[in-house]
């Protein structure tokens, strides 16, 4: 036997398709032991068994008895092949154990692409050459004061102030660079010096439940130097906003542990960025991060208990500037952090930094904007004034809660047309299916209803299309068969998945309904249909109208914008204009509370209706 | 036999007095295991066998051979009754070993008490009492922002930022307080929150390289609530400051190590400073602290190797405001330091809050303003120009160096008295004699001096006193003989005490005269002498006078102001005038380099004779 077994209570654990041999501790889940190992396996529910994101194949050794979860997620077929959720599963021997990449959150495809909004160069930070004189015993000038009084010389009033950790460096640094250095300054006071072909960079972050997306800028010319997105590692705490708050209250250290796995991805996107420049964090003199109110408020490690429970305050609305090193962020010595304003409990700094963005598109008319995800949040402009609300979509439009639903990564389902008498569909990069994503998904529930395999209601009916089956007394859509997924399992669309969606589109579709009778403009009033967000960019408009989740509106009302939030935030990393204006427009954001509106139940209820409406067939306000 | 030896290279030692029993590793000297073991030992030259300090003596057991250091530092008699430098003795068995009271760095008298000055009140920190009202779902407001409006409706624009620490506590807080809480304000920045009952307090201290002194001062009233004064633990790093220096300088976590030390003395003292009015660190909401430029320097973190090395310049010599947090300090979340500014690299802020708590004394005419200490800080201020310098006067006066001298602890000799035929002493506290302390040896040479035992020069005369005596080719003048100790070492002044003393006292009064000559004034213009520091308050003008350590000018134009300068940390901490004006003082005191002065040389081989002067005495500028 290979495998070998250490101790009484460890056993050794081969790690498919990776390559390592590790140890499980005894009474260690697969899903705890992959994620002490550093392995990041997703896990929707937080280990609960509920969202079965977390599937591994047991290809040799033993584990517990199947819990009722695994009997629930998997067919009789997929159990005996070895199909396990991880976190239910506790090795009882040796194991080899494969973990399929849709299980994993690597290698996503993540939008960093935005808008382009053409700004005036207006950065906090500016910078000053300086030559300074070597202090001797007749010219006795302390270090510091030096520095300052250089500074004031070429701006008056500009060095009144230098952060004590600049000062910390001070000394042997004037002394190595001959006592010519660049000086940045923030206002009155210094927050960092160097050598004097230093360029000061800027990084702007977007710090989504998902997905982060950070730049890096010149703030010397406002140019975007670098982009990159990478998966935002709180995912293995909990897909959704709700379980992370839980895992963050639920122990002591709970929200510091979700605060440094966010942070320390965003400490180590701000090397990359650099090294790709040929720079170092310590050149990044200001940064700026947007995010929803709960991302927001666990990287400050602000409280979230009161974000949980109604009225759902947040602990601070209005927008910050913090010490960098108070966030944890390293980069230059003395910088600041600016974090843009939140609006309510569920409509964070992210959708402020969007309609920053976007405002040349809302600044006139009727005009919704909206940024889809797990949790969705649509604004209401009507000639400037903004009503915002917040839709619990919930993650079936991210893949999750739909029996084959896969993030969008690599052999992901992206599109589908359901044709006469069959099915069509592209995957990411053209790799064999591994599951639908939220795109594919929600093009499906479209082509599905047109072709009559489901009606309005969300019922699919039997014998409408050759590829609809019942599979142990379920009824589903087939859209990649056993004999063309290549020996894995079948790929398919079932009727419960279909009420899963009907429920995510209701959300979003009521909360455009509420925020319109609100403000008292029907749907075709409305101008302009904004949407941002990478999910926004990929939906395809027609079928999203043809299932309601859109107004029924002509195309060219819509406007797809991409991650909006992003350049939002690089707007206010180099425009300090643009920075108060953001100040502004949240706090002229009303937001509006949907279960609170005394319509809510019926308008959600006509919303889970497939397809789009009649003004009619809306609840009168 | 009744102690252990562990392992081979592990040998148990016993301490007495302080009955502890510990394992001394293999090549650990004595004086690295008792600072291991958290024993604060005194070293004054940092473990290098020259100071004599850390003397202890081998009761049982064997250690390595005598140091030549050790022969040099005890008698015959004292080396066969087992004394051994601790820095020089390695125990090569299990050990007994004596730690003799005057070794240790505990139970010293440091004096906290200072001038009295009366001033307006004018914290830096306002109180506000608020009431706020429950969020709910009509009226939806963030817990900060919520605050900050009701500040802004008190008092307008108070409330304009809250520190992030703040935040990170205000929701359970404000719902814990039932919505009614203090609010702490400094300028237009909330930096914490409190129960309504909460009394601001302020901490000012006094950081000296030997003695640190703190007061706990009621923000509301302006009145000291306590004082305490303990020992700089960093003594055990090395007496002097350059020595002190050379380790932050020498290894990479040196220069961290001393600032932990101070700084956690600081913050205990603060929690029982706190305990004894049943209060909370939590609730001082502003410190100010004073200290050496170097001591300064070391609390900051900031670089000390320019400090060392011609011209001596501070990294920073202006006034500091730092939040708390960066300093290290535990005491109110959002709370700021402010730091005093230096003068130059050995004047530092505890010289300017002497000058500002005793500029009643010296803002008209012609007045000496000076702190006797390691390093002796003097300021002629003639019509308000301030002229600064400092005196390398060295550890004499505080007991090293000297044979048999001790700090200023119970049973130090603090007078004394020769008689014709004898000598008379009082000891602190009138327990068995230990050794002399600084205003005793200063006694002591003024004594020696009137009663024909020395002469002007420093020449101890044989056959002057029937206690003068010659022991092993030594002149020394007994002032406790072995019938009188009760069985410990008798107490002697040697020759070489003799010489050290007038190198300190030269250094000092060197100091003097330049400063006289660069303004330009005699010694009999000088219109009041104000005489600040521990040292100073207990020491004998007309002793003083009769060496030449002080000028010679009748008694009432002297004034001993005791620990002026935690008066001066007190003042910039109640009143933001003062704080400004110290300000001024830094900026307007002009530092003179002594060692640079043309006449230095000259100045000071005459400041080393014993006695007044004439005015023709001195070579002339």
């Amino acid at each position: 036997m290979e495998t070998v077994e250490k101790g009484r209570n460890e056993f050794e654990v081969e790690l498919e398709p990776l390559g390592r041999r590790e140890f499980c501790l005894a009474g260690e889940s697969i899903l705890d032991c992959l994620h002490r190992l550093g392995v990041d396996l997703t896990s929707v529910c937080g280990g609960k068994g509920k969202c079965h994101a977390c599937k591994v194949k047991l290809l040799k050794g033993k584990a517990s008895l199947f819990s009722s979860a695994e009997l629930e997620a998997f067919t009789r077929e997929q159990i005996e092949a070895g199909w396990r959720l991880a976190c239910q599963a506790f090795p009882t021997s040796p194991c080899k154990i494969f973990v399929p990449p849709e299980s994993m959150i690597v290698s996503q495809r993540v939008q960093v692409e935005g808008l382009s909004v053409e700004v005036a160069l207006e950065p906090p930070v500016k910078t000053y050459r300086v030559d300074l004189t070597a202090p001797s015993l007749s010219q006795l000038v302390a270090d510091a004061d030096g520095l300052l009084d250089a500074l004031n010389g070429k701006d008056p009033g500009t060095g009144r102030s230098i952060d004590i950790n600049v000062i910390r460096n001070i000394s042997p640094q004037l002394r190595s660079w001959d006592w010519r250095c660049s000086v940045f300054a923030r206002g009155d006071e210094v927050i960092s010096i160097a050598p004097q072909s230093t360029c000061p960079l800027g990084l702007a972050v977007d710090l989504g439940s998902t997905k982060i997306a950070g730049y890096l800028v010149d703030l010397s010319t406002g140019r975007t130097l670098k982009a990159k997105g990478v998966m935002n590692p709180q995912i293995s705490y909990g897909e959704d906003i709700i379980t992370r708050i839980s895992q963050a209250m639920g122990s002591p250290g709970g929200g510091k542990e979700l605060q440094e796995a966010a942070l320390n991805a965003i400490n180590q996107m701000a090397l990359d960025l650099c090294k790709e420049v040929d720079a170092h964090p310590t050149s990044i003199m200001e940064s700026v991060i947007v995010g929803n109110t709960a991302m927001h408020h666990l990287l400050l490690c602000l409280p979230v208990e009161q974000l949980a429970l109604s009225p759902y305050v947040p602990a601070v609305r209005k927008a910050l500037d913090i010490k960098a090193r108070d966030v944890g962020l390293q980069i230059a010595p003395g910088a600041y952090t600016h974090i843009l304003p939140n609006v309510a409990g569920f409509v964070g700094a992210d959708h402020v930094a969007m309609l920053l963005a976007t405002e040349a598109e809302w600044s006139k008319g009727i005009v919704i904007a909206m940024d889809i995800g797990t949790n969705t949040e649509v604004s209401l402009v009507n000639n400037g004034q903004i009503v915002s609300a917040s839709c619990a979509s919930g993650p079936a439009f991210e893949g999750y809660h739909i029996k084959d639903g896969v993030r969008a990564s690599k052999g992901a389902i992206e599109k589908i047309r359901v044709t006469r008498g069959g099915v069509q569909y592209d995957t990411i990069d053209g790799a064999p299916p591994i599951g639908i994503c939220g795109s594919g998904i929600l093009d499906a529930m479209a082509q599905l209803l047109l072709a009559g395999v489901i009606d309005r209601g969300g019922r699919m009916i039997e014998g409408s299309h050759p590829r609809v089956r019942t599979n142990q007394n379920r009824t589903e859509f087939v859209v990649v068969d056993e004999k063309e997924s290549g020996g894995r399992p079948p790929i398919v669309i079932t009727q419960k998945d279909i009420r899963e969606l009907q429920l995510a589109k209701a959300a979003i579709r009521s909360g455009v309904q509420i925020l319109l009778q609100h403000s008292g403009v029907s749907e075709q009033q409305i101008d302009k249909v904004v949407i941002a967000g990478a999910f926004g960019s990929y939906i395809d408009l027609s079928n999203s109208i043809a299932i309601g989740l859109l107004p029924s509106l002509p195309l060219d009302r819509f406007k797809q914008v991409g991650n909006a939030a992003g350049t939002g935030a690089k707007l206010a990393l180099v425009s300090m204009s643009k920075r108060s204006h953001a100040g502004e427009i949240g706090n002229r954001a009303n937001y509006i509370e949907l279960a609170t509106y005394p319509k809510f139940q019926p308008i959600f209820i006509q919303a889970c209706n497939i397809g789009p409406y009649q003004a009619t067939q809306w609840p009168s306000p």
